[in-house]
């Protein structure tokens, strides 16, 4: 069976989306359910989800493994797998990754870009590197089964998290910084090393992250993702796609200032560019993955390459964790 | 005027210590309130202060800056600064600094020994420094009135602590690593400049903080004050005891492990020795201010540069600030 996958989406979620995630065949989408959210405020996120889920059962369920994968595949539905971009819902209690872990929670980031009680962001000046409270959490979450996603966080804590953590981890929304160096890509020494161990990276859409921003083109990225193959095996590149559909403005302000700053940061965007940059044209939603799969096979990518990128290669770690 | 200020305490309160700290002398303690809780369990902390503020108001009340030093020194009672020994109860939220001021905060802490959201303490492996929301947090404190202590900090982020503040800042129970190398202690360097910026030393009577622990004696603390006074002015070093009379040996255990753990961490203790040492007979509670004036005055400082120590040093920076 083939497999396709949207290893992470923050959209401003309705039947619409739900509808477009069907249209581009996803058989599973790991959404972001909170950033900066404290445990109280999981769980008033996880009650509008309890309300969606009924609303729309004919198109998602909640996953918790990869049979929910199968199972929505064969109700033609899409599964739903929550994720946190931050740590703060665990706040500074250990004993809260097993009580995410059990209202659905299967990836936690350990930082959202500056520094967390867990580990260093990539917008930090220094990285320390995972802390202590970080090594006894990457633990619990090992044994609860919660992947430690390192998206946003900075190198030196991601060569530690990888080390430290006895299960692949996964990096579900960048890029190679050989192709664009953003603050947010990541190095080939860390790809190799996050390939080699059996951890995965999620190629992502978002334009900040991409060469030319909105203009990258089709070619430029399938070309990219061949360069990356040549660094880390095939089979731990997925896409995540990082698409945040009908957000507005205020949420990606939200994003990067939390409540930690009053003077305003604006991370990846800028002061004439603050808000959500504009998708490209062969993206624009996750029906954008049947121009994915046209372009991978177009530069050379055999069907079976091309089916492990696009939901096979996430659909089997998952199966493996 | 010469006024006795002890800069920290974390007693378990009741009258009998209130009364105690009165016949010491002490006309303003520096009280820890919290270590690890939230904001919401501050709430819950102040309310029991309110109650001990109303049941001893023969002895006690909440002082907000200088001139409450000098109203408890006329009405013979001790005026209580409230201070945090973790950054925790302003979670992640910049707007809750100028409300933890105005519920009476004069003192907060950047870390506890673990990693924060602001800054690294001195139990992790490496230190990165303040943090992107460490420098606002600072910014802020300055701003509102709160002071940095970085007691329990590891050194770089101390002295990053002391270069962005624009005021100076606290290190309240802590003594010099030269005396006694433990981690908590502090290195030359650190407070010469410390001293050179203004901020205050205040020394630890806390075993594990002394040389020879509990069995350390008066002269070679008193000694000790007369080599750190070489190196930082003696102006700028005061008493912060650190005395924890009469709690529990589950309130240290807690101190050290928070909720960030399932192992035992022992901090300065050990497997064999977990719980509170036992005080020096010469500095059993606050009674031995008295001793300390003695020893001070046997090894040579004259009556001013003992009350300086005692007191009158704390006095003018809270009075400066």
């Amino acid at each position: 069976m083939n497999y396709r996958i949207d290893n992470l989406q923050y959209c401003k979620w309705s039947r619409k989306i739900f509808e477009i995630n069907r249209e581009a065949g996803l058989d599973a989408v790991h959404v972001t359910i909170v950033y900066h959210e404290d445990f109280d405020e999981l769980l008033l996120e996880i009650k509008k989800w309890d309300k969606l889920f009924k609303e729309n059962s004919d198109l998602i369920f909640l996953g918790g493994n990869h049979e929910d994968i199968e199972k929505a595949q064969l109700e033609k539905k899409t599964a739903i797998f929550f994720g946190f971009q931050n740590c703060s819902p665990i706040e500074d209690d250990i004993n809260l990754v097993e009580k995410v872990h059990e209202l659905g929670c299967r990836f936690m980031q350990l930082t959202y870009n500056n520094q967390s009680l867990l580990a260093t962001g990539c917008y930090e000046k220094v990285d320390s590197g995972v802390t202590n409270f970080g090594r006894e959490t990457i633990k619990e979450m090992n044994k609860v089964g919660i992947v430690v996603d390192m998206s946003h966080s900075a190198e030196k804590s991601t060569f530690d998290a990888i080390e430290i953590s006895e299960k692949p981890i996964a990096i579900t929304h960048a890029n190679p910084a050989f192709w664009h160096p953003a603050k947010r890509n990541k190095s080939n020494d860390l790809l190799k090393t996050l390939g080699d161990s059996g951890g995965m990276l999620g190629l992502s859409l978002y334009p900040h992250h991409l060469k030319n921003n909105t203009n990258c083109d089709l070619d430029s990225f399938c070309e990219m993702i061949a360069r990356t193959a040549e660094i880390m095996n095939l089979k731990n590149i997925g896409i995540g796609s990082d698409l945040c559909i009908e957000q507005p403005d205020s949420v990606v302000e939200w994003m990067r200032n939390g409540t930690w700053s009053k003077s305003k940061n604006y991370g990846e965007g800028s002061k004439n560019r603050p808000g959500f940059p504009k998708q490209p044209d062969w993206f624009k939603d996750a029906r954008g993955f049947q121009n994915l799969e046209n372009g991978l096979k177009k530069i050379g990518f055999s069907e079976d390459e091309t089916n492990g990128i696009l939901g096979n290669n996430w659909f089997n770690f998952y199966k493996n964790i």
